[in-house]
């Protein structure tokens, strides 16, 4: 299977998201810090789950959502996360394969259940996000793939790989792989959280060329450079040798290399629903562009117009095909 | 919990959903009637599972969605209904429970899983269902609360009831019960197939007066009568002692009684998306203001309003507090 070539190939965790609308007094009696992730043990999601509304099951997982946008977008996309054998992995192989995703890492049969997200959205829009990890903390080098990366245009990996203990490693040996084949790697720093937790890690990955295209949004990229100057912090991203891409929800987003700063527009929407996916998929769109050598520009466009279709419904799949949905704007793939 | 009074009990199959898109081609490969209800075996659940695109989950069965469109609504219902100890069982129980539907019929610890209904959805919006009952199979006359039923100002039957083997007689005691205790009866006929497998004994059980309010769409009431004459139909069921309302998608619904036929708009929307629950909603917002003593046509006004919300996005459950809505369009619940 891996001998054909993939555009991206994306490495995350692997995870359902369970989705519930609810007012913001529900985030402030739980202490959840809004637009936020937190990782939450099992006793805790039982907790939350008791707590919360009626809610919506859909494969989730944020760069598992960014390979699932590209094959929307008619690209050729893999998935390396880690699934239990049970009935929640069993949703999140069909559904990721279903979409014509590869997907073939082992799953566990023992240990943790496969990873659930309770996704709280609120009336704005915005999602709060308290992921129980399961079995995506057994993701380890092992699972990495040699011929997969290989195969692979680009290495998408997020930066959520920094919490279970050995996914890391799983990264740097595919980023190894990935450059010794001549390939690009990418990653998103998936939650200004998150960078704080590893912004040291982080820098280095850049210091170290590790990194050739980084994703952000303005508050992950200001905890990137520990700066509340967004200004400052576009500066010093623009002195690393990176490419970025740094989104900003309705202002559209900024393409930033040592040449300079590319503003592009966000696609319009006629209602914000659930921002859920909006980052990953704005990925998909930018980094399929990328693989099939579109300039940066309408790489972005297309990262946007899959981002406006993910933030008009509930959850962070696609429900419609992006593919279709690029061709009517005049966005298209070859 | 049974000693205040509930405005609705619904008894019906507990389903989970499996949503997914699909193209009319897929219908057409395999074999499936669009807009029907059939049912199949565990080994064909997971045959179409597999060949179904990327799905999302949602809890359903028809007279469950309908309860919960009335507690949406702020109304007060109850729902028996069975399901077995397992995740999807967790799932369905979760979600009725936590928008505040009375649920406490007991859970089977062994035998056939939870129900699930593998939904496909058209880009015309309309559903094709294909449901395996699994644990439904073992709801009997026991699982009948006689203090819930009698503390309900109505029970509402669903048709489907008919297809496990035991459900119809629970379905009859509980209709006792309710006309010995001064409630109504209420039944959904909810499928036209369904009709064409229970003809007779729908037309019984009108005819014996076990059903005070009959629900009904164009197709299920053709059927009942075996015709093919919207008009022969509607001059049949005048005929009955029930009162009668039948749904007619955009076209609106029409309220029939000996007195005469009523027709009231639908809704307006803005997209149809999923027609999944319309008649479940529509029923959701009748029986409530029955239950309240609003006039016939603002009742339907009610159920048109449920409808129109739960047909603009997937699933067969509200997504947005339906009181809410009410309340915009100048419609409440006292």
């Amino acid at each position: 299977m891996a001998n054909h070539t993939h555009d991206v190939l994306g490495i995350g965790n692997a995870i359902v998201d369970v989705l519930a609308h609810t007012e913001d007094d529900f985030l402030i009696a739980n202490q959840l810090a809004k637009g936020s992730m937190r990782l939450i043990d099992e006793t805790e999601a039982e907790r939350l789950y008791g707590a919360m509304g009626p809610a919506i099951i859909i494969s989730g997982g944020s760069a598992a959502n960014t390979t699932v946008g590209i094959a929307s977008l008619g690209g050729k996309a893999a998935f390396i996360g880690k699934v239990r054998q049970d009935a929640v992995g069993d949703v999140f192989t069909h559904d990721i394969r279903a979409i014509g995703v590869h997907f073939e890492t082992h799953r566990s049969v023992e240990g943790p259940a496969t990873a659930r997200s309770f996704i709280l959205v609120t009336p704005d829009g915005e999602r709060t996000m308290n992921t129980y990890l399961g079995a995506c903390q057994l993701l380890g080098p092992d699972d990495i793939d040699d011929t997969l990366v290989e195969a692979s245009k680009i290495t998408y990996l997020e930066g959520y790989l920094w919490d279970p203990p050995d996914a890391k490693d799983a990264f740097r040996k595919a980023a190894g792989i990935a450059h010794r084949a001549g390939r690009k790697v990418s990653i998103t720093l998936s939650d200004s959280f998150c960078v704080d937790r590893y912004r040291d890690e982080f820098r280095e990955l850049l210091r170290d060329k590790t990194i050739d295209i980084l994703f952000a949004n303005e508050h992950e990229l200001k905890s990137l450079y520990a700066t509340s100057d967004f200004d400052s912090a576009l500066a010093a991203l623009r002195q690393e040798g990176a490419l970025g891409v740094v989104t900003r929800s309705e202002h559209g987003s900024l393409i930033v290399s040592h040449e300079g700063t590319k503003a592009v527009a966000a696609h319009p929407i006629e209602t914000l629903v659930d921002t859920t996916g909006a980052g990953d998929l704005f990925a998909a769109g930018f980094l399929l562009g990328l693989a099939r050598g579109i300039d940066h520009e309408n790489c972005a466009r297309m990262g946007a117009l899959a981002a406006s279709e993910v933030i008009q419904h509930l959850g962070a799949r696609p429900q419609t095909s992006l593919k279709d949905l690029a061709a009517e704007s005049g966005l298209t793939i070859s």
